[in-house]
This record gives structure tokens, sequence and C-alpha cells, in this order.
């Protein structure tokens, strides 16, 4: 989070640029939005009209320095461009306008035009943008301009009860007016959102969405601020919480509207601004931990086939929770195996399979000396020879003869004898998606009839998620060498951030150790229906899991279940090809497959209402996780 | 259409295969379908067992060549297989079996297999079948089996009225249980449709919404057979336009069910349905033109940029409608232009731009004798050198000195006089396409003020379009050096025939000439909405156009005016990149632009309601037409 907040003023007529940057600046302010065009300059178009009207257009560039031009200014359109006027001569014009803007805005190298949209009716407005936006090589962003509620719903929420105004409501949706502009355009990266707030606030639900769409900025009237006991210019406390949430995606906030507190001095709004943006609750551990990796694709590990790094078991053994969890399923498991009376007699056979470099092995040592229990051994099995040169210098320099190193795969290993107790870490952001189910039934041999499996449990979750910024990832993912929809075909683990889950997690597979199944069958099929409740698009499905590892010791990472302070994991996320768009009350059935041979393991899901979409990575073809 | 309908007859079960095809052939049936496994050899699957259960799977593929498997066997998968049982167990065996069956039937070459479809839970049967595609290479295609009618839909017609029926009616559409399968398949080509005909018949649109499908045959029980007075048996009548209805596809009939008529022998069904076959009403003129084009996507003619070959030419000019309504066209103008009174004093000046090898030319010389009218001079622009050379010839050795051919492109020509009446074809299936309204607006310069364009006016027409087999072409129509969107991105020339229009055509673009505006702007903006009457997946746009040659005198491509007789223009096609499901009721929005510029003309369009699509072909990335 940058040490204070970007604050920008926005003008609506500016004669001298010079001193409106100059007192922008003085006013504390780090940027502002002004027109384009020098509001003494009319213009008319008759068709090539404006090619020969005499006259400049606007200002001169030389009024600024190229270096104020690309860093305190951001452009505004004219308010009167109407590219979706009805009356094809306005519409005509407004095209050759907003062209004349938009070409002039490039070559001052503005770092962003504002362009408002002020109702569902923008398809020629955003036609003519993508136009421009195709042609054009300057590095310039499109602050896309939409009000949080629109006029007519406002006034529809004061006349009408809440209930009364579904059509109007749904008609009326500005999300949906950003939506059709920005698909349209293709979701480019080039279009950013600026939310203008509104004095009336749409529920949560509709927040929450906003929050998954590429916030830049927030645009704040003076209008909405009230005046507090000391005359200083103040937000209500529903404002106040909106922005703070607005706040969690980074946005920038714009001034408008004119001083209400010309005693104070426009200053005082910025100063309240960035008091709001300092007094955010510091983040939690999960998210501080999180930094720099939000909406940040990353493919799952795959420990079966590739030997991890020093770097990754280290960041994974630092985690306050995962390990302390299973020192308490171990502590449990260890007392349930060793009745008081026997606890100098019994000794235990623990077997630590996947034991890294050692963080569960030191996990079982302490729990068994909590519990006042013996152990005869305890094995630690491990098949990355990096690993294990780690285990034998703790054996010899901390465990002693207690621990014996195993180099091995454990699913070669031929064991000596079969233990009490089988503890592994082997689950994945999806739960079995590293194959800890294959590795475990490869690994319970070794187990005894009675014997006790950490983990015993795992479920994974999953959810359809709204994020066009994750949407925008998959497609720039592509390898060049592999078909287009294969970058759609694979799960990321990815810290979700700018993203909106649109339903409750559902469970999806489950998995029991030991299996004792006549016949282990791995592949798995779910289906599962899901009810929106808000007009949304579907991008994605984001997995979970949770996992018991010993009775009541339990690790989560759902949202609503999430471990406290547990970072091990992020979220898994499963894209679907086809952006699909899909109105509130819909039921959304996902189908997804585990699907298992003797080489790999793969998934497949898809869509298969309202509107079917292809098998995605049939056949693996995309993606596998290699045995 | 083949001389005769190729009949086939299904069994349940084959206790010998050479018999039965012995009888099949005797009986006058052209192949059988039968279970792929010998009835005798029933299979349990407890996993891995399969492998080791003793006995062969079905009976030796050496009892029939190998050319009778291929051509005379399309094989059956067993009833008992549950791809989507709720049971894991019962899921599972079925996977099995499945694999077994699909191997075997490739194993033996046969050309298809049967897989009956009974509800929309479908999906791990798709996914199963989806992953053999994917994995063999034999070339067979897999006939999914469908019923027209769900068992309790035509229950509900029986025990409810129609309009009661609604709910279970929408949610029990045999369509949406193909839809969903060949969806998940990615719509490959693989998949046939068998459709079997049921005692209740579907509404109008749905059998229409069918005939959009890649239908490859029809099951037709001997149940659905009355008995005529001789004791043969036939169908209804509802029934035989149904037959009838679908054999417009090519399809071929599969006759399922008992001998119910044993003293007349089996043989008569297929000669029943042979005869409907052959009493087909012959195929209009404009049908017979086109035999062979159904559903080829042609890129559209350039004319402007590319000379026209002399067989192009030819077949355009035995159009027996089009220059005898332009003949009639030009015979009222010359009426209207020159008085009874003036007639041997008047003497019109023609032009004919784009006047190719002369079939315009013959018909103002005709319509001038018709009239009694004088010309002095009829002009014959043309810029195809190639095509001069016949325009020349003509004037020698048939018009003489009336004609004055002009070897030139109207756009540059300096002609010595101004005309009476401009005469040109120069219309696309979606008029304006070929560029007419800039040539026309170039050449209008030499018309006089008082001049007459022949034609004065065009539309074009546009509706939504369902057409999985139109898709897969846009799919196929790829180009390797270009981005994967582009063969959505242009429009195309077909004859459209395996797809279904979703709604009427409304108007789209509009040109009149002489175009007498201060500034002649072609640019053009327009939004449609259709009301959709039934669930669908819309793939595309189909265009048309109707044109006013002179006063009442019209040409018309659309279906619901086609001018008839007239073969010269197919319709023209609008890929969307992205097949939308949409259900009934919805409000569809459609948007298309006309863009000029001084080098070319190209279209943009998008769906906008329902579900917002990026632009389709923005700046004409994908496809311009070159002034």
């Amino acid at each position: 989070m940058p040490s204070r907040l970007s604050c920008g003023r926005e003008f609506h007529c500016v004669p001298d640029v010079n001193s409106v940057l100059e007192w922008t600046c003085k006013s504390g302010f780090d940027f502002s939005c002004m027109p384009i065009v020098h509001p003494r300059l009319k213009r008319e178009f008759l068709e090539n009209a404006a090619k020969n009207r005499g006259g400049p257009l606007t200002r001169s560039d030389l009024c600024l320095p190229c270096g104020d031009w690309n860093n305190l200014v951001v452009g505004k359109v004219s308010p009167w461009l109407k590219l979706d006027s009805p009356h094809h001569h306005v519409r005509r014009t407004s095209e050759l306008g907003l062209k004349q803007e938009l070409s002039f805005a490039a070559h001052l190298g503005m770092p962003a035009v504002m362009i408002p949209v002020n109702n569902a009716n923008c398809c020629n407005l955003a036609r003519a943008l993508n136009e421009h936006i195709l042609s054009s090589y300057v590095p310039q962003q499109y602050w896309i301009h939409i009000p949080l509620m629109s006029a007519s719903d406002m006034a529809d929420k004061l006349f009408k009860g809440e209930d009364d105004a579904m059509e109007g409501e749904t008609f009326e949706d500005t999300w949906q007016w950003w939506n059709i502009f920005r698909t349209l355009c293709d979701s480019t990266r080039k279009l950013d959102l600026v939310l203008e707030l509104t004095a009336d606030i749409p529920a949560e639900a509709m927040i929450e969405r906003w929050l998954s769409e590429p916030l830049k900025a927030i645009l704040v009237s003076t209008k909405l601020f009230l005046t507090n006991k000391k005359g200083y210019p103040v937000l209500s406390k529903p404002h106040q919480n909106l922005i703070r949430k607005l706040f969690k995606l980074d946005v920038q906030v714009i001034l408008t509207g004119v001083d209400r507190h010309p005693e104070k001095g426009i200053r005082c709004y910025q100063q309240y601004l960035d008091h709001l943006w300092q007094t955010q609750e510091p983040p939690d551990p999960v998210t501080e931990f999180s930094k720099g990796f939000e909406d940040f694709l990353q493919c799952p590990l795959q420990p079966l086939m590739d030997n991890l790094e020093s770097h990754t078991y280290e960041v994974f053994e630092k985690d306050p929770v995962k390990y302390s969890e299973y020192q308490r399923a171990i502590f449990t498991a260890v007392i349930d195996k060793v009745p008081e009376a026997e606890k100098d007699t019994k000794e235990l056979i623990l077997m630590v399979v996947g034991a890294g470099r050692g963080p569960l092995v030191r996990a079982a040592i302490t729990a068994l000396k909590q519990a006042n229990r013996k152990a005869k051994k305890i094995y630690a099995v491990e098949k990355n020879p990096n690993a294990v040169v780690t285990l034998e210098n703790m054996r010899d320099e901390m465990w002693g003869p207690l621990v014996e190193v195993v180099s091995c795969d454990m699913r070669n290993w031929d064991a000596p004898e079969k233990c009490d107790i089988l503890i592994s870490e082997l689950l994945g952001s999806f739960g079995d998606n590293e194959l800890s189910p294959e590795c475990l039934d490869g690994a319970q041999r070794f187990l005894k009839d009675d014997g006790i499996s950490i983990p015993s449990d795992y479920t994974s979750y999953m959810a359809p998620l709204q994020s066009a910024r994750l949407y925008n990832e998959f497609r720039v993912n592509k390898d060049k060498d592999k078909p287009a929809e294969s970058s759609f075909e694979m799960p990321y683990v990815v810290r979700l951030h700018n993203c909106q889950m649109l339903a409750e997690p559902q469970k999806v597979f489950q998995f029991h150790h030991p299996n004792r199944d006549a016949f282990i069958d791995n592949n798995r099929y779910k289906s599962m229906t899901f009810d929106i409740a808000e007009d949304c698009v579907i991008h994605g499905l984001a997995g979970y899991f949770d996992t018991v590892l010993y009775k009541d010791v339990t690790l989560s990472i759902l949202p609503s279940t999430h471990s406290p302070g547990m970072f091990s994991w992020f979220p898994i996320l499963f894209p679907l090809r086809t952006p699909t768009y899909v109105t509130k009350g819909t039921k959304v059935v996902i189908d997804i497959w585990r699907r298992v041979t003797e080489k790999n393991v793969w998934y497949e899901w898809t869509m298969v209402r309202p509107q079917p979409l292809p098998l995605h990575n049939p056949k693996g073809r995309s993606y596998t996780i290699g045995l």
C-alpha cells in the first residue's frame, strides 16, 4: 500500500493550464483532470468542414513541458460528444470530435483520458474508442467514467419501495453499461474504470461486483461531504465504509465539484481523504504475506515430478499455523494410540512420507514429548535427494537414532515394518491436485490395519468467479507453440484479489485415508448447481480445500473457515474459455471430473447450464499432473 | 438428391450376423444397426476384473469380411450403459463398458456407432465419448440418438392443455439434451444426429430448429404406422409431412420395431418410405441451381478490386429474372422521361456503368424498342479490359454506333455529356457490400439533375441464425497466418441450408440514388432488437437485400419476398465468434456498422444483449472491401 493516497482534482473549465496546475500542486493534489480542449474553442463539424475551420483546436502543447503533460494531467473529452445520439449528424460530428480530441491527447502524452459513459447506449462510443486504441501506439490508458448508480435508480429509490424498483433497477444497473462497453472493446487492458460515487449507495453484492473490475480511481464530489462540528468537510459513515472497501484495490481518488468549505480551503478535502487512506485497518498476516502476488497466475507445483527448491521449502516452513496444527493432530493421535497405562511400554512406529526438510518430523518429536509417549522409530521418507541432505544433517545433529532417514520415493520403498501413524503433507490448493490420493494409496501398504493417516480426509470446494482481470491474465499466458485454448485448460494457483465470488463454494471431491475399498478408484465426477445473486460474467471457477488432519484438528483455505494466519496455500483457479454473462436468479451448473490413468491425473471441467461450453482439457490435452 | 432413399433396419438382438445381413439385403434395406456386442455375452466389471474375465467380449470379427463391417453395419452400444448414473459403481462400470465397445467398433471399422441420449444428464457420456474421439484415428462417426419429444412431454400433452405444459416442456426439450451433448464435445464434426420420430409431433418452430442441426438419419418405429384399406403400412399425414420436411436434409431412415404387417412383409415399410422419398416436390429453380453449394462458404466478390472471369459473367447472365426486371425498369423510366408527344423528337442519353459483357446494354436496347423511344447514345462503361473485348465485339456485330464502349473505371471517366438514365448492377448479397454507394456517388456527376438512377434504392436486412454446421465451417476456414478470430470477422456468401433463421429479418442500411445530400456520408450504424421464439444457439447473422430498380420494379433475396426464380445472389452471413445460447423470449440486440475511409469500406458488428461480445472486425482488421 502506498504511504499516501494519490488524489487528483477535476476541472470543468481551464482557461489557463499553468495557473491551474500550480494551484493543484499547492493545494496538495497529485494530478488534475481537465478538458483536452480549451473552453473558448468550440467546434462545428460538417464532415470535412472541420479540416478547413480557421483557428487552432485548443491551446498549444508548448504551454507545458512534456513531463507535466505526462505526469500531472488526465485529459477529459468534451461533454458535448454524443456518439450514441439517434441523430446521424450529431453522431457523425461527435465521432469526428472524439477522434480529434483523442489524437491530441495522444500527442500531448497524457497518461490517461477520461471518457464518461452515461447510459447503456454506448456501443458507438465503444466502437470509436476501440478503433482509436487499435490505431494508437501511445502508452495511454482510457478511464471509463461510470456512476455508481444511475440518476433514474436514485429517483426510483426515492419514490418507490425498494422492491417495486426491480424492473427499472435491472435496466439501469450501471455495471451493465460498463460490461457492454468493455466487452465490445474485447476487455482490453487499455480500459480502466473510474467509478463516480453517488449520494445513494447500492447493495453490498453490487459493491462486491465492482471490486472485481479494473477499478483505477473513484470520483468523489464535494457535494457528498457533510460539515463536522469544527466546520470541516467529512463523509457520512456509509460513504466512508464504501471508500474503505474500494481502497482495497489501491485506487486513486479524484475530487470534483466546487469548494463548499472555502473558509477551510480545498486542501482539507484532500487531507480528509488521505486521512481515510492512512487509517485503514492494517492488513492481516496472510494479506501481508501475499503482497505482490495478487492476481498473479502461478502454475501449480508438481512436487511428484519436480524436486522443490530450498527457497520453496523455506517459505512454506515459515507458516505459523500449519505445523502447529499438525503437531496437535499428531499429539491427539498418539494419545489415542497409547493409553496412559501403556505409555512406558508401548512404542509407536511413525512414518513421515514426503518429509521434505523435516518440519513434520520436528512436529512429531514435539508432539510425542508433549504427550509423554514413546516412539520406537520415526521414518522420514523423502524422494528429493537434496532435501535428504538436510534431513540427514538434522538426524546427526539434533534428532539422533530415533529418526531414520529414507532416501526413496514412498511409492517404491520397501518398508522394513508397518507403522501406527502415517504422516504426510501432500495437499495442494485443490486438495488432491498434488496427487496425495495416489501417493497415500501406495504408502498405506506399510500402515498397520488399525493405523492412522494424518491427514485422514480432505475435500475440495469450488465457486464461480467473476474477474475480467484474471480473464486477461489467462489470455496473455498463451504459449505460442500450443493451441489458443491451452491457457484456458489448466488450473492456476493465484492469490485472488480483483475478483468476486458469485456464490458460496460447494464441495467437489472427497478423499479418505487409509482407503480400505476393495478396488480403489480415484476417478471422480461432480456436478454442482450454483444460484447466482446478481447479473454478472463468469470468468472461471475458484477452488479451495479443507482437510481433517485428525478428529477435530483441521486446516482450511475456504474463505468462510480459513485457518487464521495460515499462508501455505493460495486458492486454485480453473478458467473458462468463454466469459459467460449470467442474469440474476440463474442456476449455473458446473461439472468437473478427476481423471486417472497409470501415467497421470488431470481435471476436465465445463459449464453445462445456462450455456453449455465445450469440455475444458479433454483427455488432459493441455494439462496433466504426472505420476 | 439421391435417386432412392437410403434405408436401414435396426435390431435389438443379433445372434447371427450373417443371416441378419442376408435378410436385411433381401428385404430391400441398405444397412443394419445392431448391437456391437453379442447378446449372449453379458459383462460384469469390478474395475480391473474385466481384463481378467474369461471368454471373448463378443463374436469374432472374422464372421464378416471387413468390407461388410465397413458398409453394412452401424454399431449400437449396449443399453445397460448408464454413464450418468448417480451411483459411482454403475457409472464406472459403464465407462469401462463403453470404452470396450467403442474400441471394438473401431477395430471392426464400422462406419458409425449409434449412442442413445435419454435425458439432459448426459455430461459424463459426452465426456467419455469425447475422450474416445480424441484418442481415435479411425474415420468413424458417432450417431447421437435423440427422441423428437421426451416421454414426459408426451404424457404432459396427454394430460394437460398445451398451455399448461410450458414448464415441463422447457425442461424436457430434447433439443437441450442434444445441445448440451454436442457443445461439451466442442461441436465436433464426428457427431451426427439421429432423430427418433415420436407419436406426438412438436411445434413447427421446434422442427425448424432440428433442421439446423447435422441430422444424419431418422429412426421410424413400425408402431407409428397405420394400416391402409389394402392392408399396407402407411404413416399419418402429420408424420408424412414431418418426414418430408426432414428429407430436405438428405437424411437416411432407420426402421425399428417388429413387423406389424407380416402378411405383407417387412419390405413394404421400406417401399412406403422410399415412396415418400420419390414423391417429394421437385426442387424450385433456385434450389436446382444451388445444388452442391449448400452451406458452402464463399468469400464475397470484390469486383472493384478484381476483374471477374468469363465464367462468372456467364453464370450471372443466365439469371432468368434479373435482366427482365431491369428491362422493365428501364422501359418504365424511358416512358417517364419521354412523353408520347416527344417520342420522335427527344433523344435520351443512357449510361450503363459497370457494363460487364453487356446484358444491361441489351436490356436497355430492348426496353427502348418496346417503349418506342429513341436514344442518342448508350454509353457502356466498363473497367475490366477483358469484358471490354466482348462489348466492342457486340457493338461491331450487333448494336452499331448507338452504343459507345468506354474502357474506363467509372470513377475516373470524364464523360463528354450528362445522361438521363444511369444504369448499374453493382449490388452484392448485402446490397451495398460491393460498394455500389461509393461507385454511384462518383458516377452521378454525369447524371443530369433530373436524371434517374436504376437502381434507385436498396436496403440490407439481417436476422440471427442458428447453424452448428456453419459454425464449424467458420472454424475450419482459419488461415494459419492470421489470428484465430479472423475467420469469424468476415462475411461469407453462402447458400443457407442446414440452419434456422431465429427471427424475422430487419432492415439494416438504406441507400438512395442519386444522392443529393450536401455532404455524402456512407458510414452507417444500426442497432436491431430481435425477439427469440425458442431456446436456441446463435451462431451468426444472415444478411439479405432488396432493391427498387425503378418505381414498382423491384428485386429481392429476402426469403419472404424473394424474386421467384432469381439465382444471382445467395445470402450473406456474418459469423459470431462465440456461439451464444439464448432462451425463448429473450431480446437479442445486434449492432452493425458500415465504415468508410478513402481506401476501403468494412463492417463491424457484434451482439450487445443478452450477452455482449467483442466487436467483430474492429478497424477492418480481418476484412475490408477495397475502393
